[in-house]
Protein backbone atom coordinates (compact mmCIF):
# COMPACT_ATOMS: atom_id res chain seq x y z
CA UNK A 1 0.00 0.00 0.00
CA UNK A 2 2.47 2.43 1.37
CA UNK A 3 5.11 1.34 -1.72
CA UNK A 4 1.96 1.67 -4.34
CA UNK A 5 1.31 5.94 -2.98
CA UNK A 6 5.00 6.07 -3.27
CA UNK A 7 5.29 4.99 -7.11
CA UNK A 8 2.22 6.44 -7.69
CA UNK A 9 3.96 9.96 -6.18
CA UNK A 10 6.84 9.69 -7.95
CA UNK A 11 5.32 8.82 -10.99
CA UNK A 12 2.90 12.23 -11.28
CA UNK A 13 5.59 13.85 -9.97
CA UNK A 14 7.31 13.31 -12.89
CA UNK A 15 4.77 14.06 -15.17
CA UNK A 16 4.48 17.49 -13.15
CA UNK A 17 8.43 18.42 -13.11
CA UNK A 18 8.04 17.39 -17.46
CA UNK A 19 5.71 20.39 -17.64
CA UNK A 20 8.58 22.69 -16.87
CA UNK A 21 11.31 21.17 -18.94
CA UNK A 22 12.34 21.80 -22.41
CA UNK A 23 10.51 24.81 -23.66
CA UNK A 24 11.38 28.77 -23.74
CA UNK A 25 10.13 30.48 -20.83
CA UNK A 26 9.10 33.81 -21.21
CA UNK A 27 8.83 35.10 -17.38
CA UNK A 28 11.38 33.14 -15.48
CA UNK A 29 10.00 34.50 -11.61
CA UNK A 30 6.78 33.53 -13.02
CA UNK A 31 7.53 30.04 -13.52
CA UNK A 32 9.64 29.83 -10.31
CA UNK A 33 6.85 30.74 -8.74
CA UNK A 34 4.93 27.89 -10.51
CA UNK A 35 7.20 25.36 -9.93
CA UNK A 36 7.57 26.44 -5.89
CA UNK A 37 3.66 26.20 -5.49
CA UNK A 38 3.77 23.01 -7.54
CA UNK A 39 6.74 21.39 -6.78
CA UNK A 40 7.79 21.77 -3.37
CA UNK A 41 6.47 18.90 -1.49
CA UNK A 42 2.93 17.22 -1.26
CA UNK A 43 0.96 14.33 -0.95
CA UNK A 44 -0.57 13.85 -4.32
CA UNK A 45 -3.41 12.40 -2.95
CA UNK A 46 -5.89 13.64 -5.56
CA UNK A 47 -3.54 12.12 -8.29
CA UNK A 48 -3.46 8.60 -6.50
CA UNK A 49 -7.03 8.64 -6.52
CA UNK A 50 -7.16 9.25 -10.27
CA UNK A 51 -4.64 6.37 -10.46
CA UNK A 52 -6.69 4.10 -8.28
CA UNK A 53 -9.84 4.87 -9.42
CA UNK A 54 -9.08 4.59 -13.23
CA UNK A 55 -7.22 1.16 -12.20
CA UNK A 56 -10.30 0.23 -10.57
CA UNK A 57 -12.23 0.22 -13.58
CA UNK A 58 -10.05 -0.65 -16.07
CA UNK A 59 -7.90 2.20 -17.63
CA UNK A 60 -4.47 2.23 -18.45
CA UNK A 61 -1.65 4.05 -15.81
CA UNK A 62 -0.89 5.61 -19.42
CA UNK A 63 -3.90 7.26 -20.05
CA UNK A 64 -4.37 8.67 -16.32
CA UNK A 65 -0.88 10.63 -16.34
CA UNK A 66 -2.71 14.00 -17.81
CA UNK A 67 -5.49 13.99 -15.49
CA UNK A 68 -3.65 13.22 -12.66
CA UNK A 69 -1.60 16.32 -13.26
CA UNK A 70 -4.27 18.20 -14.17
CA UNK A 71 -5.92 17.89 -11.23
CA UNK A 72 -2.72 18.58 -8.95
CA UNK A 73 -2.56 21.79 -10.77
CA UNK A 74 -5.70 22.86 -9.76
CA UNK A 75 -5.12 21.68 -6.14
CA UNK A 76 -1.71 23.90 -6.46
CA UNK A 77 -3.63 26.74 -7.36
CA UNK A 78 -5.97 26.46 -5.32
CA UNK A 79 -3.07 26.53 -1.97
CA UNK A 80 -1.42 29.33 -3.48
CA UNK A 81 -4.08 31.53 -3.40
CA UNK A 82 -5.86 30.43 0.00
CA UNK A 83 -2.19 31.19 1.89
CA UNK A 84 -2.21 34.95 0.51
CA UNK A 85 -2.73 37.95 2.88
CA UNK A 86 -6.20 38.45 2.10
CA UNK A 87 -7.50 34.99 2.11
CA UNK A 88 -6.19 32.42 5.23
CA UNK A 89 -2.48 34.36 5.27
CA UNK A 90 -0.47 31.51 6.15
CA UNK A 91 3.07 31.76 5.96
CA UNK A 92 4.30 27.86 5.95
CA UNK A 93 2.85 25.20 3.70
CA UNK A 94 4.47 21.43 2.94
CA UNK A 95 7.09 22.73 5.95
CA UNK A 96 8.41 25.71 3.25
CA UNK A 97 7.42 29.39 2.95
CA UNK A 98 4.60 29.72 0.80
CA UNK A 99 4.66 31.02 -2.60
CA UNK A 100 4.01 35.04 -1.91
CA UNK A 101 6.15 34.53 1.13
CA UNK A 102 9.20 33.15 -1.17
CA UNK A 103 8.29 35.68 -3.80
CA UNK A 104 5.88 38.49 -3.35
CA UNK A 105 2.03 38.84 -3.09
CA UNK A 106 1.58 39.71 -7.02
CA UNK A 107 3.41 36.52 -8.31
CA UNK A 108 1.76 34.15 -5.90
CA UNK A 109 -1.84 35.55 -7.85
CA UNK A 110 -0.39 35.22 -11.05
CA UNK A 111 1.12 31.67 -10.37
CA UNK A 112 -1.94 30.79 -8.74
CA UNK A 113 -3.60 31.62 -11.73
CA UNK A 114 -0.95 30.34 -14.69
CA UNK A 115 -1.03 27.17 -12.67
CA UNK A 116 -5.05 26.53 -12.91
CA UNK A 117 -4.60 27.26 -16.72
CA UNK A 118 -2.19 24.74 -16.89
CA UNK A 119 -4.57 22.46 -15.67
CA UNK A 120 -7.05 22.89 -18.53
CA UNK A 121 -4.07 23.43 -21.25
CA UNK A 122 -2.79 19.93 -19.98
CA UNK A 123 -5.62 17.96 -19.92
CA UNK A 124 -6.92 19.27 -23.16
CA UNK A 125 -3.80 17.43 -24.61
CA UNK A 126 -5.42 13.83 -23.69
CA UNK A 127 -6.92 12.10 -26.77
CA UNK A 128 -9.29 10.51 -24.86
CA UNK A 129 -12.56 10.26 -26.28
CA UNK A 130 -14.31 11.85 -23.47
CA UNK A 131 -12.40 15.21 -23.06
CA UNK A 132 -15.74 17.28 -22.68
CA UNK A 133 -16.35 15.12 -19.52
CA UNK A 134 -13.00 15.35 -18.51
CA UNK A 135 -12.85 19.30 -18.67
CA UNK A 136 -16.32 19.69 -17.68
CA UNK A 137 -15.51 17.10 -14.35
CA UNK A 138 -12.70 19.05 -13.63
CA UNK A 139 -13.58 22.64 -13.85
CA UNK A 140 -17.25 22.19 -12.71
CA UNK A 141 -15.62 20.78 -8.91
CA UNK A 142 -12.92 23.64 -9.03
CA UNK A 143 -15.29 26.61 -9.65
CA UNK A 144 -18.21 28.37 -8.06
CA UNK A 145 -20.36 25.38 -7.81
CA UNK A 146 -17.06 23.31 -6.14
CA UNK A 147 -13.95 24.38 -4.31
CA UNK A 148 -14.15 28.31 -5.09
CA UNK A 149 -17.47 28.09 -3.12
CA UNK A 150 -15.90 26.08 -0.73
CA UNK A 151 -13.02 28.55 -0.11
CA UNK A 152 -15.66 31.52 0.21
CA UNK A 153 -17.72 29.65 2.57
CA UNK A 154 -14.95 29.25 4.72
CA UNK A 155 -13.84 32.68 4.94
CA UNK A 156 -17.49 33.57 5.48
CA UNK A 157 -17.79 31.31 8.53
CA UNK A 158 -14.34 32.41 11.06
CA UNK A 159 -15.41 33.71 13.89
CA UNK A 160 -18.87 32.33 13.30
CA UNK A 161 -20.28 29.32 15.48
CA UNK A 162 -21.70 27.32 12.18
CA UNK A 163 -23.46 23.93 13.23
CA UNK A 164 -22.20 20.54 11.86
CA UNK A 165 -24.79 20.71 8.66
CA UNK A 166 -22.80 24.32 7.55
CA UNK A 167 -19.26 22.68 8.38
CA UNK A 168 -20.13 19.83 5.79
CA UNK A 169 -21.75 21.86 3.38
CA UNK A 170 -18.12 24.21 3.16
CA UNK A 171 -16.30 20.98 3.55
CA UNK A 172 -17.77 19.35 0.92
CA UNK A 173 -17.26 22.02 -1.99
CA UNK A 174 -13.69 23.61 -0.33
CA UNK A 175 -11.95 20.04 -0.41
CA UNK A 176 -14.88 16.99 -0.73
CA UNK A 177 -15.88 18.68 -4.73
CA UNK A 178 -11.99 18.32 -5.66
CA UNK A 179 -11.46 14.50 -4.31
CA UNK A 180 -14.88 13.51 -6.33
CA UNK A 181 -13.81 14.97 -9.48
CA UNK A 182 -10.10 13.14 -9.27
CA UNK A 183 -12.20 9.59 -8.31
CA UNK A 184 -14.64 10.64 -11.39
CA UNK A 185 -11.58 11.70 -13.56
CA UNK A 186 -9.83 8.28 -13.24
CA UNK A 187 -13.17 6.41 -13.89
CA UNK A 188 -14.39 8.59 -16.63
CA UNK A 189 -10.84 7.87 -18.58
CA UNK A 190 -12.19 3.59 -18.24
CA UNK A 191 -15.75 4.01 -19.08
CA UNK A 192 -18.74 6.36 -20.51
CA UNK A 193 -20.60 8.88 -18.38
CA UNK A 194 -23.78 6.78 -18.18
CA UNK A 195 -21.71 3.44 -16.70
CA UNK A 196 -23.45 2.82 -13.23
CA UNK A 197 -19.76 1.85 -11.85
CA UNK A 198 -19.14 5.97 -12.14
CA UNK A 199 -22.00 6.10 -9.23
CA UNK A 200 -20.54 3.75 -7.04
CA UNK A 201 -17.36 5.71 -7.31
CA UNK A 202 -19.18 8.87 -6.26
CA UNK A 203 -20.61 7.52 -3.17
CA UNK A 204 -17.19 6.16 -2.09
CA UNK A 205 -15.51 9.67 -3.05
CA UNK A 206 -17.66 11.72 -1.27
CA UNK A 207 -18.17 9.90 2.11
CA UNK A 208 -14.17 9.30 1.57
CA UNK A 209 -13.39 13.05 0.86
CA UNK A 210 -15.46 14.54 3.87
CA UNK A 211 -13.66 11.99 6.61
CA UNK A 212 -10.25 13.22 5.04
CA UNK A 213 -11.51 16.66 6.01
CA UNK A 214 -12.49 15.09 9.40
CA UNK A 215 -9.10 13.88 9.95
CA UNK A 216 -7.32 16.91 9.00
CA UNK A 217 -9.47 18.45 11.60
CA UNK A 218 -8.60 15.78 14.30
CA UNK A 219 -4.82 15.96 12.98
CA UNK A 220 -4.74 19.84 13.79
CA UNK A 221 -5.57 19.25 17.21
CA UNK A 222 -3.49 16.25 17.98
CA UNK A 223 -0.44 16.40 15.56
CA UNK A 224 2.45 18.56 15.74
CA UNK A 225 4.04 21.23 13.27
CA UNK A 226 6.96 19.36 11.97
CA UNK A 227 5.45 16.75 11.03
CA UNK A 228 2.05 18.58 9.75
CA UNK A 229 4.72 20.69 7.69
CA UNK A 230 1.90 23.65 8.58
CA UNK A 231 1.54 25.56 11.84
CA UNK A 232 -0.66 22.68 14.21
CA UNK A 233 -3.62 24.24 16.18
CA UNK A 234 -3.79 27.37 13.24
CA UNK A 235 -7.94 26.36 13.73
CA UNK A 236 -8.50 26.74 16.60
CA UNK A 237 -5.81 29.64 16.74
CA UNK A 238 -7.79 31.62 14.22
CA UNK A 239 -11.22 30.28 15.34
CA UNK A 240 -12.31 28.19 12.81
CA UNK A 241 -14.55 25.86 13.11
CA UNK A 242 -13.80 22.22 13.39
CA UNK A 243 -15.20 18.73 13.72
CA UNK A 244 -13.19 18.38 17.14
CA UNK A 245 -14.68 21.61 18.38
CA UNK A 246 -18.12 20.27 17.11
CA UNK A 247 -18.27 16.72 17.90
CA UNK A 248 -15.07 16.16 20.44
CA UNK A 249 -12.12 14.37 19.65
CA UNK A 250 -13.57 11.51 19.69
CA UNK A 251 -16.87 12.04 18.32
CA UNK A 252 -14.69 13.39 15.15
CA UNK A 253 -12.49 10.42 15.50
CA UNK A 254 -16.19 8.56 15.00
CA UNK A 255 -17.22 10.47 12.19
CA UNK A 256 -14.79 9.82 10.27
CA UNK A 257 -14.62 5.89 10.74
CA UNK A 258 -18.33 5.56 10.19
CA UNK A 259 -17.63 7.58 6.79
CA UNK A 260 -14.85 5.23 6.34
CA UNK A 261 -17.42 2.37 5.90
CA UNK A 262 -19.87 4.06 3.84
CA UNK A 263 -17.13 4.36 1.39
CA UNK A 264 -16.08 0.53 1.41
CA UNK A 265 -19.32 -0.14 1.44
CA UNK A 266 -20.03 2.25 -1.95
CA UNK A 267 -16.99 0.48 -3.57
CA UNK A 268 -17.74 -3.37 -2.51
CA UNK A 269 -19.44 -4.33 -5.46
CA UNK A 270 -16.55 -3.33 -7.84
CA UNK A 271 -14.83 -6.67 -6.41
CA UNK A 272 -10.73 -6.94 -5.71
CA UNK A 273 -9.44 -4.37 -8.82
CA UNK A 274 -11.33 -1.66 -6.15
CA UNK A 275 -8.77 -3.13 -3.54
CA UNK A 276 -6.83 -0.21 -3.74
CA UNK A 277 -9.58 2.34 -3.46
CA UNK A 278 -10.22 0.92 -0.17
CA UNK A 279 -6.70 0.77 1.13
CA UNK A 280 -6.79 4.58 0.41
CA UNK A 281 -10.02 5.07 2.02
CA UNK A 282 -8.33 3.28 5.51
CA UNK A 283 -5.49 5.24 5.25
CA UNK A 284 -7.12 8.48 5.03
CA UNK A 285 -8.09 8.49 9.07
CA UNK A 286 -4.45 6.57 9.81
CA UNK A 287 -2.49 9.18 8.13
CA UNK A 288 -0.40 11.32 11.11
CA UNK A 289 -0.29 14.35 8.23
CA UNK B 1 -20.09 48.55 -38.13
CA UNK B 2 -21.20 50.40 -35.00
CA UNK B 3 -24.56 48.78 -35.42
CA UNK B 4 -22.85 45.24 -35.87
CA UNK B 5 -20.49 46.08 -32.43
CA UNK B 6 -23.85 46.90 -30.70
CA UNK B 7 -25.74 43.72 -31.99
CA UNK B 8 -22.56 41.35 -31.15
CA UNK B 9 -22.06 43.19 -27.72
CA UNK B 10 -25.89 42.53 -26.51
CA UNK B 11 -25.56 38.99 -27.91
CA UNK B 12 -22.40 38.00 -25.84
CA UNK B 13 -24.07 39.73 -23.16
CA UNK B 14 -27.28 37.71 -22.68
CA UNK B 15 -24.87 34.57 -22.94
CA UNK B 16 -23.06 35.94 -20.05
CA UNK B 17 -26.01 37.35 -18.15
CA UNK B 18 -27.43 33.89 -18.94
CA UNK B 19 -24.43 32.21 -17.20
CA UNK B 20 -26.55 33.70 -13.44
CA UNK B 21 -29.94 32.34 -14.42
CA UNK B 22 -31.78 29.63 -13.43
CA UNK B 23 -28.98 27.91 -11.05
CA UNK B 24 -28.55 27.08 -7.50
CA UNK B 25 -26.32 29.43 -6.03
CA UNK B 26 -23.99 27.85 -3.62
CA UNK B 27 -22.30 30.82 -2.13
CA UNK B 28 -24.08 34.58 -2.96
CA UNK B 29 -21.30 36.86 -2.14
CA UNK B 30 -18.83 34.92 -4.88
CA UNK B 31 -21.73 35.08 -6.99
CA UNK B 32 -21.99 38.63 -6.98
CA UNK B 33 -18.64 39.55 -7.15
CA UNK B 34 -18.10 37.46 -10.10
CA UNK B 35 -21.13 39.64 -11.93
CA UNK B 36 -19.82 42.80 -10.89
CA UNK B 37 -16.29 41.30 -13.10
CA UNK B 38 -18.26 40.33 -15.77
CA UNK B 39 -21.25 42.15 -15.91
CA UNK B 40 -20.55 45.92 -15.24
CA UNK B 41 -19.87 47.45 -18.40
CA UNK B 42 -17.18 46.04 -21.28
CA UNK B 43 -16.61 46.58 -24.50
CA UNK B 44 -16.44 42.91 -24.96
CA UNK B 45 -13.98 43.12 -27.85
CA UNK B 46 -12.84 39.62 -27.79
CA UNK B 47 -16.30 38.47 -28.23
CA UNK B 48 -16.62 40.60 -31.44
CA UNK B 49 -13.38 39.67 -32.30
CA UNK B 50 -14.48 35.70 -32.40
CA UNK B 51 -17.78 36.57 -33.99
CA UNK B 52 -16.13 38.34 -36.68
CA UNK B 53 -13.13 35.93 -37.35
CA UNK B 54 -15.59 32.91 -37.36
CA UNK B 55 -18.05 34.29 -39.15
CA UNK B 56 -15.23 35.08 -42.09
CA UNK B 57 -14.52 31.62 -42.13
CA UNK B 58 -18.45 30.45 -42.65
CA UNK B 59 -19.20 29.70 -38.85
CA UNK B 60 -22.95 30.07 -37.89
CA UNK B 61 -23.82 32.75 -34.83
CA UNK B 62 -24.79 29.79 -32.59
CA UNK B 63 -21.30 27.95 -32.54
CA UNK B 64 -19.75 30.80 -32.11
CA UNK B 65 -21.74 31.82 -28.83
CA UNK B 66 -19.88 29.82 -26.39
CA UNK B 67 -16.08 30.48 -27.36
CA UNK B 68 -17.60 33.91 -27.26
CA UNK B 69 -18.16 34.13 -24.05
CA UNK B 70 -15.61 31.52 -23.02
CA UNK B 71 -12.82 34.40 -24.01
CA UNK B 72 -14.48 37.13 -22.05
CA UNK B 73 -14.86 35.14 -18.82
CA UNK B 74 -10.80 34.77 -19.24
CA UNK B 75 -10.65 38.57 -19.67
CA UNK B 76 -13.08 39.65 -17.14
CA UNK B 77 -10.92 37.59 -14.94
CA UNK B 78 -7.38 38.73 -15.71
CA UNK B 79 -8.93 42.39 -15.08
CA UNK B 80 -10.48 41.47 -11.82
CA UNK B 81 -7.10 40.46 -10.48
CA UNK B 82 -5.03 43.28 -12.65
CA UNK B 83 -7.07 45.60 -10.11
CA UNK B 84 -5.96 44.29 -7.51
CA UNK B 85 -3.98 45.92 -4.69
CA UNK B 86 -0.70 43.80 -4.79
CA UNK B 87 -1.01 44.42 -9.07
CA UNK B 88 -2.11 47.57 -10.73
CA UNK B 89 -4.21 48.47 -7.44
CA UNK B 90 -6.94 50.06 -9.19
CA UNK B 91 -10.11 51.68 -7.91
CA UNK B 92 -11.82 51.76 -10.83
CA UNK B 93 -12.80 50.07 -13.84
CA UNK B 94 -15.31 50.29 -16.22
CA UNK B 95 -16.32 53.61 -14.25
CA UNK B 96 -17.44 51.43 -11.25
CA UNK B 97 -15.33 50.39 -8.32
CA UNK B 98 -13.28 47.41 -8.77
CA UNK B 99 -14.16 43.93 -7.77
CA UNK B 100 -12.35 44.39 -4.38
CA UNK B 101 -13.19 47.86 -3.52
CA UNK B 102 -17.16 47.20 -4.32
CA UNK B 103 -16.81 43.44 -2.48
CA UNK B 104 -13.28 42.66 -0.10
CA UNK B 105 -10.11 41.40 -1.87
CA UNK B 106 -10.91 37.28 -0.86
CA UNK B 107 -13.99 37.82 -2.83
CA UNK B 108 -12.05 39.70 -5.81
CA UNK B 109 -9.40 37.06 -5.73
CA UNK B 110 -11.83 33.86 -5.56
CA UNK B 111 -14.19 35.87 -8.06
CA UNK B 112 -11.22 35.71 -10.81
CA UNK B 113 -10.25 32.45 -10.12
CA UNK B 114 -13.94 30.96 -10.60
CA UNK B 115 -14.16 33.35 -13.70
CA UNK B 116 -11.59 31.47 -15.53
CA UNK B 117 -12.59 28.33 -14.00
CA UNK B 118 -16.15 28.80 -16.10
CA UNK B 119 -14.43 29.92 -18.71
CA UNK B 120 -13.10 26.18 -19.44
CA UNK B 121 -16.56 25.19 -17.95
CA UNK B 122 -18.48 26.87 -20.45
CA UNK B 123 -16.05 25.95 -23.03
CA UNK B 124 -16.68 22.55 -22.44
CA UNK B 125 -19.95 22.32 -23.02
CA UNK B 126 -19.29 23.10 -26.52
CA UNK B 127 -20.10 20.22 -29.11
CA UNK B 128 -17.36 21.30 -31.50
CA UNK B 129 -15.58 18.34 -32.86
CA UNK B 130 -12.48 20.37 -32.23
CA UNK B 131 -12.56 21.11 -28.67
CA UNK B 132 -9.36 20.06 -27.61
CA UNK B 133 -8.16 22.77 -29.67
CA UNK B 134 -10.37 25.05 -28.82
CA UNK B 135 -9.25 24.45 -24.72
CA UNK B 136 -6.03 24.25 -25.70
CA UNK B 137 -5.87 27.56 -27.91
CA UNK B 138 -7.64 29.40 -24.53
CA UNK B 139 -5.68 27.91 -22.25
CA UNK B 140 -2.08 28.84 -24.10
CA UNK B 141 -2.99 32.15 -24.51
CA UNK B 142 -4.22 32.96 -20.95
CA UNK B 143 -1.32 31.31 -19.16
CA UNK B 144 2.63 31.26 -18.64
CA UNK B 145 3.42 31.45 -22.51
CA UNK B 146 0.90 34.12 -22.84
CA UNK B 147 -1.30 37.02 -20.69
CA UNK B 148 -0.04 35.99 -16.95
CA UNK B 149 3.40 35.93 -18.48
CA UNK B 150 2.77 39.11 -20.02
CA UNK B 151 0.93 40.54 -16.70
CA UNK B 152 4.27 39.66 -14.71
CA UNK B 153 6.53 41.59 -17.37
CA UNK B 154 3.98 44.42 -16.85
CA UNK B 155 4.84 44.74 -13.16
CA UNK B 156 8.43 43.92 -13.89
CA UNK B 157 9.35 46.61 -15.77
CA UNK B 158 7.10 49.16 -13.99
CA UNK B 159 9.91 52.08 -13.25
CA UNK B 160 12.54 50.38 -15.63
CA UNK B 161 13.23 51.94 -19.17
CA UNK B 162 12.12 49.20 -21.14
CA UNK B 163 13.42 49.59 -24.74
CA UNK B 164 10.71 49.17 -27.67
CA UNK B 165 11.27 45.56 -28.03
CA UNK B 166 10.85 44.79 -24.36
CA UNK B 167 7.29 46.97 -24.61
CA UNK B 168 6.20 45.02 -27.40
CA UNK B 169 7.43 42.04 -25.93
CA UNK B 170 5.13 42.25 -22.96
CA UNK B 171 2.09 43.59 -24.87
CA UNK B 172 2.24 40.90 -27.11
CA UNK B 173 1.68 38.61 -24.22
CA UNK B 174 -0.68 40.41 -21.76
CA UNK B 175 -3.36 41.57 -24.49
CA UNK B 176 -1.95 40.63 -27.62
CA UNK B 177 -2.14 36.53 -27.06
CA UNK B 178 -5.68 37.20 -26.12
CA UNK B 179 -6.84 38.62 -28.78
CA UNK B 180 -5.06 36.35 -31.07
CA UNK B 181 -7.07 33.36 -29.19
CA UNK B 182 -10.18 35.26 -29.85
CA UNK B 183 -9.81 35.08 -33.68
CA UNK B 184 -8.21 31.79 -33.51
CA UNK B 185 -11.27 30.29 -31.66
CA UNK B 186 -13.94 31.96 -34.55
CA UNK B 187 -11.71 30.42 -37.01
CA UNK B 188 -11.32 27.14 -35.26
CA UNK B 189 -15.44 26.42 -35.02
CA UNK B 190 -15.48 26.93 -38.53
CA UNK B 191 -12.42 25.15 -40.52
CA UNK B 192 -9.52 22.48 -39.24
CA UNK B 193 -6.38 23.44 -37.71
CA UNK B 194 -4.35 23.07 -40.78
CA UNK B 195 -6.69 25.79 -42.94
CA UNK B 196 -3.99 28.36 -44.17
CA UNK B 197 -6.97 30.71 -43.69
CA UNK B 198 -6.16 30.36 -39.84
CA UNK B 199 -2.78 31.73 -40.72
CA UNK B 200 -4.25 34.68 -42.06
CA UNK B 201 -6.42 35.81 -39.33
CA UNK B 202 -3.40 35.40 -36.83
CA UNK B 203 -1.00 37.58 -38.68
CA UNK B 204 -4.14 39.72 -39.07
CA UNK B 205 -4.65 39.45 -34.64
CA UNK B 206 -1.18 39.69 -33.79
CA UNK B 207 -0.67 43.73 -35.61
CA UNK B 208 -4.36 44.52 -34.57
CA UNK B 209 -3.93 42.86 -31.13
CA UNK B 210 -0.90 45.01 -31.05
CA UNK B 211 -1.82 48.36 -32.70
CA UNK B 212 -5.02 48.12 -30.11
CA UNK B 213 -2.46 48.51 -27.32
CA UNK B 214 -0.55 51.07 -28.72
CA UNK B 215 -3.85 53.15 -29.24
CA UNK B 216 -4.55 52.32 -25.59
CA UNK B 217 -1.20 53.91 -24.51
CA UNK B 218 -2.62 56.95 -26.67
CA UNK B 219 -5.46 57.11 -25.13
CA UNK B 220 -4.52 57.48 -21.71
CA UNK B 221 -2.33 60.51 -22.51
CA UNK B 222 -5.27 62.51 -24.96
CA UNK B 223 -8.54 60.88 -23.38
CA UNK B 224 -10.20 62.21 -20.49
CA UNK B 225 -10.61 59.46 -17.03
CA UNK B 226 -14.79 60.01 -17.92
CA UNK B 227 -14.98 58.81 -21.67
CA UNK B 228 -11.83 56.21 -20.37
CA UNK B 229 -13.80 54.79 -17.79
CA UNK B 230 -10.54 54.24 -15.81
CA UNK B 231 -8.25 56.86 -14.27
CA UNK B 232 -6.53 59.11 -17.51
CA UNK B 233 -2.76 59.70 -17.11
CA UNK B 234 -2.38 56.79 -15.01
CA UNK B 235 0.14 55.08 -16.77
CA UNK B 236 2.54 57.93 -17.00
CA UNK B 237 1.20 59.11 -13.17
CA UNK B 238 2.59 54.91 -12.36
CA UNK B 239 5.93 55.70 -14.59
CA UNK B 240 4.53 52.76 -16.82
CA UNK B 241 6.68 52.32 -20.04
CA UNK B 242 4.14 53.65 -22.85
CA UNK B 243 4.53 54.14 -26.35
CA UNK B 244 3.94 57.76 -26.47
CA UNK B 245 6.92 57.82 -24.21
CA UNK B 246 9.23 56.13 -26.09
CA UNK B 247 8.02 57.14 -29.84
CA UNK B 248 6.66 60.46 -28.41
CA UNK B 249 2.68 60.78 -29.63
CA UNK B 250 2.78 61.08 -33.39
CA UNK B 251 5.10 58.27 -33.50
CA UNK B 252 2.98 56.46 -31.43
CA UNK B 253 0.52 57.21 -33.81
CA UNK B 254 2.16 56.44 -36.28
CA UNK B 255 2.79 52.86 -35.77
CA UNK B 256 -1.06 52.31 -34.81
CA UNK B 257 -1.95 52.88 -38.32
CA UNK B 258 1.11 50.99 -40.01
CA UNK B 259 0.25 47.94 -37.67
CA UNK B 260 -3.45 48.39 -38.81
CA UNK B 261 -2.41 48.30 -42.87
CA UNK B 262 -0.32 44.85 -42.12
CA UNK B 263 -3.98 43.39 -40.28
CA UNK B 264 -5.71 44.48 -43.49
CA UNK B 265 -3.15 42.96 -45.94
CA UNK B 266 -3.18 39.66 -44.14
CA UNK B 267 -6.80 39.59 -44.35
CA UNK B 268 -7.33 40.82 -48.07
CA UNK B 269 -6.98 37.22 -49.44
CA UNK B 270 -10.28 36.24 -47.77
CA UNK B 271 -12.37 38.29 -49.42
CA UNK B 272 -15.54 40.15 -48.92
CA UNK B 273 -16.25 38.03 -45.81
CA UNK B 274 -13.62 39.33 -43.85
CA UNK B 275 -14.60 43.53 -44.31
CA UNK B 276 -15.83 43.00 -40.98
CA UNK B 277 -12.98 41.90 -39.66
CA UNK B 278 -11.05 44.91 -41.56
CA UNK B 279 -13.71 47.58 -40.16
CA UNK B 280 -12.56 46.44 -37.13
CA UNK B 281 -9.14 46.69 -37.16
CA UNK B 282 -9.74 50.30 -38.81
CA UNK B 283 -12.09 51.15 -35.52
CA UNK B 284 -9.49 49.96 -33.42
CA UNK B 285 -7.24 53.04 -33.59
CA UNK B 286 -10.21 55.69 -34.19
CA UNK B 287 -12.22 55.03 -30.71
CA UNK B 288 -11.82 57.07 -28.49
CA UNK B 289 -12.15 54.69 -24.65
Amino acid sequence: MLARLAADRARVDRCLEGLFEQRHVVEPRLEAAMRHGLLVGGKRLRPILVYAAGRALGADDDELDIPAAAIELIHAYSLVHDDLPAMDDDDLRRGQPTVHKAFDEASAILAGDALQTLAFELLASSRSPRLGALVATLAKASGRDGMAAGQALDLAVVGERPDLAMLETMHRHKTGALIRAAVRLGGLVAVAEDDSRLGALDTYAAAMGLAFQVHDDVLDVTGDTDTLGKTSGADAARDKPTYPALLGLDGARAKAGALIDEALDAIAPLGEAAAPLAGLARYMIERDH
